[in-house]
């Protein structure tokens, strides 16, 4: 969102045996300190990762982060998510071949959310589509100005 | 995400006293029947809403809508949030001016996320950048095939 100023914390000055994906608290986060103390985890310690195609622009689909993703993502040029259904690391691509190359990662002005610019090879969607919302679109009423 | 189930639901059959929000039941909900059912909410009640400009693709900002936020913003032209840090609504503009006119909005494969296209006035984020992610990228590697 853009209306929650960043909190101010300072990594590594709790408990170290606080788990990295702790909401508010970043000592054992693999990421670089002034990005793990900037990010605002949900209470499950992710924050919401939207992935775009870096030359057209579309918006492929959202996934979850939380700290270790994050990192990964960062370090290896392949995007990797945290599942909330099967609660493990994926990384996109290791069973449909549908690999999503890193070109940039962008955080949001108050750290709730990520923009990762991806090369996407084929397919985003597990059903087949080039996106998660392609052909899903609500029934809405459009606005315009006066 | 790409991966997880639509969860099957069937709108209207629960108590009716259980408010809108509540995660998997949506007996009061004043969204059509089938979206209220396919919606995956969090813990919260919430649904993450990228909103993307209409003719550029841009990615401006991420925000968090209810029932309630995503049914306005279906009906009345114009994006409502919900907030999750004054825990209120918030129609995007009021106090800016920099309206969110929808063009369209679209829910992911598994109702965990949605789309929403717009004509952006001014600037999206608060901070007066255009987007929330303008000049704010993280150093990450990038990635390629082979």
């Amino acid at each position: 969102m853009s209306e929650q100023p960043t909190p101010v914390q300072t990594a590594g000055s709790a408990a170290s045996h606080v788990p990295a994906s702790s909401v508010g608290s970043s000592p054992a986060s693999p990421l670089p300190k002034e990005v793990a103390a900037a990010l605002k985890r949900d209470g499950a310690g992710l924050v919401a990762a939207v992935v775009q195609q870096y030359d057209t622009n579309e918006v492929l689909m959202l996934g979850w982060m939380d700290d270790e993703a994050l990192h990964r993502t960062m370090t290896t040029g392949r995007v990797t998510f945290y599942s909330r259904s099967r609660q493990e690391y994926w990384r996109k691509g290791d069973t449909s071949g549908h690999v999503q190359w890193v070109k940039s990662v962008a955080m949001d002005c108050d750290g709730d959310a990520l923009l990762v610019r991806v090369d996407q090879v084929g397919a985003a969607c597990h059903t087949g589509t080039r996106t998660c919302f392609d052909g899903r679109d609500l029934d809405a009423v459009a606005g315009q100005a006066g």
